[in-house]
């Protein structure tokens, strides 16, 4: 029911791609009839709606099937958040394996030690040696089967207090080892030294970025300083939390669910994100 | 980290029982925060996060999947829409099996064919003959190991257009197969017919409804009626829906999600879902 | 790691197809590895696997998983056992989309009614009117998204004793309705009533046959009749039943494995078929 | 279907106990039916049925579902290999709760780092530091719900060369962080090592052996020296290599399954094994 573009015929078309965070296929349905180009199936989201850390600690294996369950429902291309790779090179190949068998055309490894935790925690976050994981990166090209998978470098450099110099560096070692784009990661609360890194690059791959702390800052401004893709990574999830908590506080209260009713979208437009009327036409 | 108890513990407080409808880890604890007694595993709503309808697509093995992964994270007990337990009565005692093995400790069994379509969809809702639907609840009782599984019979008469004696007929034949309880499903916009049913039911086993049609008729209304259990079977879902679409149009409209974060939980609000800090006192 | 051709172009290729039964990944590659050119992802090997009837208890994600499994680690197509599709038209359509979904080339459809039972079970074996049976065929063959997806029809007439006409009047209806190639399972102890409907078959699909009950009737005897696959559906699961039967009870008698080490592979037949050498040396 | 006693219990009744590994419901059926006293759900064999290598591949989900499969089908305990825990102290909290929730009452953990290889590979075995692994230990035992789950620490020290006062060292640090016995792995062609340890050894804990390379060393002598718990780790899986490989190549020499129909299992001995007629007794 789907005919997706992969993820690389999508960056080759050369304008902006905006990304939105989901865990499931509903919210990448959304994300698709939102506009969006591309969903990005994010660890922190899948971890959060099983209430357990964005830690290593779910597996890639439930990772890999919330991402395979959203590609399946949706006609733009997944970007999967793989976390660390969930281990060493062998875990990478592994998982470039089982990725595109899935059907997944891109994937985001990120330069952190394995097990991680999510970039917002107020804990550690040291790097892999910077050969230890450009060697992950080489193993994950040589591992996929077909020329359109798509890798995706992350840097957690600036997450971790290391500096532009730092991230530069090893962004463009990533790109040496074959790294099909960059994504600097920023907790900072404005824009800057991601706009100071943008300054350094020497554009040979684009550059993804996830403006979590920084949204003030546009996707048309964040092109114009060489952002190739922007992705809204959690937002959704966090809309869902608040609406669930208001929508069950209120129906608690109440006694009756009478007061959501007006502000939720009805039963049929369920029915149609399940496209029932198509299925029921097949026993017709 | 749960220490929940069992549906039947639940019920044997007597006291009205409050359920909200969940697919997921992340929905079921934000109903148990907002005061619910018990977390409703909707097909529905299970079927929605895939994308695919509400017609006996999904497998058991994914609806108990989501099913453990919502009892695992929460302290009070999930009732497990089972639809019309997957085939026939093997089928029926091989949910039992699995279910209680993963620590569900109530199942609610439809007197529909398999496979079934969800009760609000424009189309044919046959039920089962009643001798077929009973032997299954006879099987589902011998096949649970444990004295705490609770089964309860839910019939479509009413979906069905049968009217409110053939609901009676048949909930009293599955009280006396052995189901724990009963649930009269009603697509009514009012509460007539499931008034009728209380006024002719003689109470032997304690009544489930599902006021999805008819909001408007209070928890505290329907429990003077005699209503032990009532589930808001979806409203959490049709919450999220629109939640999602109201935040992915803003942020794709605007091209930043500046406007969405003030209605949106913050980061902190999800790390303390995950209970993060718990987690990483573990490393500490 | 694998670069397997489809079934469809296995069969282009005109010969004999030998198609051995298997369970895991282990008893395919092992197939492969005898020369096989086709593996039978087996429901009744599969279910066995779990000490679980063939009776459709297992659902459409544990076959589709162990399939799947398969198909990831050999370089030769799989055939998947889908029984009767697992429900009505909406299971069939959606079977076909998470079986193509995951690498899947070929799958055979059987004409029983859900839930099934294995044809040598000694149970009735009633088949669904043929109309409906070829609105399964239909819905398969429209639900496919590229042209490689093969479909196998697999009639039952012949195991529920409806006699060789009724099975060629099935088959050739299944052809019309779209059907790849078509299946005549028999339990007769001789070829007979197969040979009968291979005189009768008019050739427009290739013949399908599993030789379980009448094996005196060779692979090249079977060919000059006409047929085109022959698949060995469960002689590997019953050797692995005997080789563990036999080995578990000479350890425990003895008090040692020393009786058995003689007769069993070495550790390093293992690891040469987890291909540990060349997954080492990715992190050398 | 089941009514087995925990591992506990088994070991409180004083005896050796002899234990066969195991990959699926079917092998851990034949080793209860030949006498044995607990399944070992071994790493070694699971990931071999996927054609993996036992690096630390394959994920959680699937060693627990695999363990969980077989616990499903048997009445005697599984004991889980879960090789390292699966990462740091998180993920041995997170894998207890998940497989104390799915009914397993025993698991294996090894100090090595993760991940690890398998302990026969020609490669490095580079063991956690002594307080880190113990700090894994006293999480399991933490997060451990009920009194009853059981935790085995498995030592490498000899399989990594450091001897037996290492691996002594070790395992009484073990003892003090709460396992509940200790599992001492050796890859020697004899028992000398092993006899050292025990000879050594405190007996404050039971002692675990995994004789596959000193396989002479009998279960009795075992016992004298004071063995607890002697494991058969993988001599089911060997023979099951062995019986594929030889009946494959029969069948597609002789083009027909003639050859080995005397040698294998009939079709009524799995039947038996998936135990039809109960099953089918249901429906009648």
């Amino acid at each position: 029911m789907t005919s997706y573009r992969s993820f690389r015929e999508l960056m080759a078309q050369g304008e902006l791609v905006r990304v939105a965070g989901a865990h499931d296929a509903l919210g990448a349905t959304l994300a698709q009839q939102a506009g969006f180009q591309a969903v990005w199936a994010s660890s922190f989201e899948v971890s959060a709606s099983r209430c357990l850390p964005d830690a290593s600690i779910l597996t890639m294996t439930e990772y890999l099937s919330a991402a395979a369950n959203m590609q399946k429902a949706i006609g733009i291309p997944v970007v999967a958040d793989v976390d660390t790779g969930y281990g060493n090179n062998l875990n990478v190949a592994h998982m470039v394996h089982e990725y595109e068998a899935a059907g997944i055309t891109a994937v985001c490894i990120e330069d952190k030690l394995f097990p991680k935790v999510n970039s917002f925690a107020a804990t550690s976050h040291d790097l892999l040696p910077l050969p230890d994981f450009t060697a992950k990166l080489r193993t994950a090209k040589s591992a996929q089967q077909g020329d359109d998978f798509y890798v995706i470098a992350r840097t957690e450099a600036l997450i971790n207090g290391l500096g532009v110099d730092e991230a530069l560096e090893r962004c463009s070692a990533y790109a040496d080892a074959g790294a099909d784009a960059v994504l600097v990661h920023s907790k900072k609360k404005d824009e800057r030294e991601v706009v100071e890194f943008l300054d350094g690059w020497d554009g040979r791959r684009p550059v993804v970025i996830v403006p979590t702390t920084y949204p003030q800052w546009s996707a048309a401004e964040a092109t114009k300083h060489g952002v190739s893709v922007v992705i809204y990574a959690n937002q959704g999830l966090r809309a869902t939390v608040q609406a669930l908590r208001d929508t069950f506080r209120t129906i608690y209260d109440d006694g009756t669910s009478l007061g959501v009713e007006s502000g939720i979208a009805p039963v049929s437009d369920v029915f149609a994100l399940q496209r029932l009327d198509d299925w029921l036409a097949l026993e017709a």
